[in-house]
């Protein structure tokens, strides 16, 4: 074991702060990671502050890290020391039903361990993520990071990255196919930077009339700001597909209406309360509502490796360790372009 | 133009009540049709008591028709005098529409022409129903009755048929799916018997357990009461695709969880309040929820051979055309196995 400092939140109300907590020594299978960068997530909110009712304390969040390999286990063939690698949102599965089979970690059947608060499979205890100096993380759970990217820009993609880039190949957007990406945050914008990539005409909807220059610049084709009824009402039935990265509670029928007939409306984005679905927004065009979780390890290697060929990151701010808490409160009113970085160079050597 | 004796509402709070109405004459694409049955559809009452809030008066019902061919137009070569043929929802769309080409005129992009509370396309009015003694129909829209069948109990499957046949063929159902079917009706029954014809394993969910007994009669292999939690949580995550036929307000993630991953649920009941989805429902296993409208002509026809082939009507109770309004009383309460049915026989000769 050795001694790792991260900022942990110890309390659903406390803020976050140092800590100093232990990792397990480098196994056959594992891999030794130096965090250089860890991207924030919603989600780190969320864990951090128990708004699922599911936090186990004390809690070190991040699951968008970047950094390098500093040692690696005897069985371990992939990496080497030195090696640029990230770790996105898991760290475990059981690797053994018929998801962790077909490369669906993210679906298996046992639940897969979370790179935080998770409860490790091997009895090693709960989970600490990448607010930290170094992760541990089993071989086959680990991705290469093409060196040709801005590592600080990658971290987003482990998470914001592989969210979006999952539901468009699984629904194969591409060339010849009308894409809606609805919301312009962190998720929003790494759709419409990968569904222009893939090759599909990309429409963005968003709330904010001060986001239309950034969406173009994104490479969306089109903004149509949601609010307006008329620029709304001519986009009815007019898409393959959208990708909806909203996790604020909004009117899901307003935009199934858009879909044509057939048309596949991904939600991303969680929002708490349960979206209310008119049947009529899918019966009268045989249209699709479905979900989409991260993705698999396979499929999160295939986008890094994209995103080399395409030198395609996320838009980030990088902050300091200690900003933390002032991140979170800008990020709860979407005051990010478009995603906060941490520089795990500020984090302090002891709690 | 000739004259023709109906059963119509000529308000929300009219009973129904016998009628005098013009239909036109035979034109050369037409088939006129002297009806021997017409099935009584909930959509009978919604557009009765205006409860769509879009009901032309006065309206004559009934979409789930059957009769013998009485003349046919110059250009008609599919049909000839005596055959028995059925109607079903639609009389008519544009033709043109990529929907329409694609045999799918339902989703016809300029809406397709009702066979009740339609507007003609050609200026010729309102079109009114099955409860009457006649209609004239273009012979595009003019399906075939297997004369194997009992005609009576064939006129449901011009409505409660192909809406259920359509989604199961639309998913692929057929051996080694495991498919729910919720909800024991008009739909739902029809629902039971073309899954287990297709090949399917048949789970029915009901709130019966009256019904339990008749499900099975009916072609599950299983049937599972929805009130029973216990029985509920044996079987979540366990199915390729369910059939949720339940008009009533009802909670669909309960449902939802029942699909295994990718799983589709296909809503055919159209419950009159938006249904509210828990996106954790559809996210955690890239679940689908989808809607799904009638048929079109040419999966009509498909499934009346299908029915000829496999003996497959619907169960019904035969009514007279006098008794409508206690028929809907009882629809309400769904105390009907599993279809009225209006002997047109019983149709008075003069309004």
């Amino acid at each position: 074991m050795f001694t790792c400092v991260g900022y942990a939140a110890t309390a659903a109300d406390a803020p976050l702060a140092p800590l100093s907590f232990e990792r397990r020594d480098t196994g056959p299978d594992d891999v030794r990671i130096d965090i250089l960068y860890c991207g924030v997530c919603h989600s780190d909110i969320h864990q951090a502050r128990n708004e699922w009712r599911n936090t186990l304390y004390p809690c070190v969040p991040g699951h968008e890290i970047v950094g390098r390999v500093a040692e690696v286990g005897g069985s371990v063939t992939r990496f080497k020391p030195g090696q640029l690698v990230g770790v996105g949102c898991m760290v475990d599965s059981c690797r053994e039903c018929a998801s962790c089979q077909e490369g669906l970690e993210q679906y298996c059947e046992e639940g897969f361990v979370g790179t935080y608060n998770g409860e490790d499979r091997h009895g090693r205890g709960l989970t600490f993520g990448g607010y930290s100096k170094a992760v541990v993380v089993d071989q086959g759970f680990v991705l290469s990071i093409p060196e040709t990217l801005d590592p600080a820009a990658a971290a987003p993609l482990l998470c914001a990255g592989i969210t979006t880039w999952s539901p468009l190949r699984h629904w194969k957007v591409g060339p010849g196919m009308r894409v809606g990406i609805v919301g312009l945050g962190g998720l929003g914008h790494m759709g419409v930077k990968f569904a222009r990539a893939l090759g599909a005409e990309v429409v963005l909807f968003t709330t904010s009339a001060s986001k239309v220059a950034d969406g173009e610049r994104l490479g969306a084709h089109e903004v149509v700001l949601s609010k307006d009824p008329e620029a709304m009402a001519k986009e009815q039935g007019r898409f393959d597909f959208i990708l909806d990265a909203v996790a604020a509670n909004h009117d899901i029928n307003t935009y199934l209406g858009l879909l044509k007939r057939e048309g596949t409306l991904v939600q991303v984005g969680a929002p708490e309360d349960p979206m209310p679905v008119s049947v009529f927004s899918l019966i009268f065009k045989r249209r699709n509502f479905a979900g989409s979780l991260i993705g698999g390890i396979a499929e999160t290697q295939e986008m890094l490796d994209f995103c080399g060929e395409h030198g395609i990151t996320s838009d980030i701010e990088m902050i300091r360790m200690e900003e933390i808490e002032t991140a979170y409160t800008r990020m709860l009113r979407s005051d990010v372009k478009y995603r906060f970085v941490i520089d795990m160079d500020s984090m302090p050597a002891h709690a």
